[in-house]
């Protein structure tokens, strides 16, 4: 049914997707600011991580499987794998590696959007065929990001709607992150994004299932398919952010296209990036911080600590109440589990979240004396701790989580998890080069080196 | 950010995800009545017209030559072409093409969704690496075709919110057929209903460019990932059709979910289908038909033809009230050129909407002979024409334009428009190859046969 008279109609009076085209076509790696490549090293260093640290998961195994099959050419990496097929397929691959164990890093200023996992694992399949040095990456990451969150900042409330943000803004943000890694111009940037915007999809009905992380890696390959077909000249509607049914208005039925162009080129939303210390959902953050805090400084017996309160954020108890999880996935949702290993292991890492973990007697034991006490004065990002171990007290109160914008991981602390994360699959002399190379990311000349060291 | 709990609460009382999969798992070729069987058949010819005549439009060339970088596998055929691809990819652009012309079927009971382009693309490209029957291909099919109407019918109004149905729509209807292709039990079907959904996109805001079709190119491919992976028990939610962020209520204000069930079985959707008669918008079809009816008793001479009046529904004037469209493609937006070149030529193909017809002096003199009334008592279906012709006066009412529900296309008028699309690409002998091997689509044992007369 042809009714293209009404599209001619552009619902608002600037043209958003053509300035922030303009502005991703143009801007060079000297632009950036010194803070926003340090965020770029290290939301390269975090992601490779996770990616290696999810890449056995059985959910990959099936994923590789049937891409394997789909796609066997040789032309990009699957990270933490002996195996290479089609670029498409390894972004979707490593796309969802990087998000399967949501411990990826969380944009924190309002827009809950993984967009790492979308925007790496694109750029990383993308450029072992395109080639990329470690300032065009960094600066192809600064700029993905950067369009990805402030689509999602004129587009509020989508994720309330059932979007899931990491597939729908993970796809514009891996557009325009591949777009400018193909070094695309004005015209064919706006048409990335209208190529990208249109296949932007992900619900969050699919949450806790393999469907979920799946939306990473989807965004990833949209993103690549969006960027080759408008390197061709591969028409789209040039008003995909603002138009009247377009990405914002579709998304979001309080949308303000023109929020995306605020600032840009000012502030930096990849500065604001959250980093996860723990492999747990953050409203657990802040009380995992005082307890491991407490183990620090006091000489604990895990055996003798005869009570645990923690006051926290109600959000705390309605997400993470779980009291008895008998699974390691289950117990990611369990603030008295979450409690118990942060005391006993000092760590809230992937191994504290494992089955044997969950069903440990020591650890049951230990949380089955943890008590929580829902406080609507606390953000979520606060906690208080007290406990009593051989008839001594102890307090702590951590005003803000670490891996927030207003208390971030140190960059050791982010190397550290680093190694955690990647020394088990690929060793610790490929994982400490890993760390090296990250470091001066800007000095290497092709982020292809860094690959080699990831299988 | 974990909030697992949210999601437990399915919204509707009925599991319609489930009944539904079922219904696709267990039906057989012998439970489909024999207008459905009659529809298929007539579906599968008119859809691989389409196809080829778009095979070689100028946007089919860049999605190729991209579709080839990524994946030169030789997995399946690309229509109307030397040339062999990936499955994804095949879909992909097959998908593309019969829809670029926008002279698919559409199908014409509340839902406007050109359900063949995602779903036999899917189908064709599938069954090159499975195999498949024509009884195996029509009954995937028809379930297809009925999943992606239906679960439209239970989200009204989601193409006012700006989503292109034949994308959305078209990846539950691609994976639907492809899972019933690859014989996925009543589970896996509901992961390959939930994996499809989730990845379920398409924006009216990129109508007018290349985007547009691509939206059926892109269902198609993503109705093969789904199905495959669900055949490996890649898994997702189990409500995705029904749940409070699944698909009906995340595209649709109004929705209800147990809709999609209502009459399975007994109403089969794909015998409401529209076959286009002419290579332009249905509003300008009983216009159309009613100047052709009038050409084919009457013996005219265009040049002398002084005043031609016709009476139409409001809508004929706003959306196709171009008056002097100076290309092919706006002439399609021109009742007074389809007015004209339905007299001088008694057609409405893809010939008449030519640049060279669109400027030809004949078409042009007389297109501004060409009065048209505005009637709010009409249907879009109905009108009225009346034309002077060397002093002698002629009228047609035409009560429901050829090619709706009303007035379905016959077999010999499918088979006409067929070869008019097929021949100029793949040559006669071959286009009636084609035709006589739909007309017993149920006998056949393999449809690659069909697919290698289609190059």
């Amino acid at each position: 049914m042809p009714s293209a008279p009404e599209i001619q109609d552009s619902g608002a009076p600037v043209d958003v997707t053509r300035q922030l085209a303009r502005y991703i076509a143009r801007l060079q790696y000297t632009d950036l600011p010194d803070d926003v490549v340090a965020a770029a090293r290290r939301g390269v260093l975090d992601w490779l991580g996770c990616a290696l640290a999810g890449s056995h998961h059985p959910t990959l195994d099936i994923l590789l499987s049937v891409a394997r099959e789909l796609n066997p050419q040789p032309q990009a990496t699957v990270l933490g794998r002996q195996c290479r097929i089609g670029v498409m397929e390894a972004a979707l691959v490593n796309g969802q590696m990087g998000h399967v164990l949501d411990y990826d890093d969380t944009h924190m200023a309002g827009v809950v959007l993984h967009a790492s996992s979308p925007t790496l694992a694109a750029l990383f399949a993308l450029s072992e065929t395109s080639g990329a040095s470690g300032t065009d990456f960094m600066l192809a990451y600064a700029v993905g990001f950067e369009a990805g969150v402030r689509v999602g900042q004129a587009s509020p409330g989508h994720h309330k709607g059932g979007w899931h943000l990491t597939g729908t803004l993970g796809t514009l943000a891996a557009s325009a992150a591949t777009a400018r890694l193909l070094g695309l111009n004005e015209q064919q940037t706006i048409y990335a994004l209208g190529i990208g915007a249109t296949q932007a999809a992900g619900m969050q009905q699919n949450r806790g299932t393999m469907s979920k992380s799946f939306h990473a890696g989807k965004a990833a390959s949209n993103g690549i398919l969006a960027a080759k077909l408008a390197q061709k000249n591969f028409n789209s509607a040039d008003d995909i952010i603002e138009g009247k049914r377009g990405f914002c208005r579709t998304f979001s039925d309080i949308a303000s296209p023109e929020l995306a162009l605020d600032g840009l080129g000012g502030r930096w939303e990849i500065v604001r990036n959250g980093h996860k210390p723990y492999a747990c959902g953050v409203v657990l953050h802040p009380a995992i911080d005082a307890l491991i805090g407490i183990r620090a400084t006091a000489n604990l017996e895990p055996g003798v600590i005869s009570e645990v309160t923690l006051r926290v954020h109600p959000l705390v108890l309605s997400i993470t109440g779980l009291a008895d999880p008998q699974t390691g996935l289950k117990s990611k949702f369990s603030i008295y589990h979450s409690a118990a290993i942060a005391l006993i292991d000092g760590a809230a890492g992937i191994l504290q979240y494992s089955d044997a973990r969950a069903l440990d007697p020591a650890v049951i034991a230990l949380r089955r004396r943890v008590k929580v006490i829902a406080d609507e004065t606390l953000r979520t990002d606060e906690a208080h701790a007290h406990l009593i171990s051989n008839g001594q007290s102890y307090q702590k109160y951590v005003e803000h989580a670490l891996g927030t914008a207003a208390n971030p991981m140190p960059d050791a602390a982010i190397q550290a998890k680093f190694m955690m994360n990647a020394e088990p699959v690929i060793g610790r002399e490929r994982a400490e080069r890993v760390c090296e190379y990250t470091v001066s990311l800007e000095k290497q000349p092709d982020v292809r080196e860094l690959l080699k060291l990831c299988v």
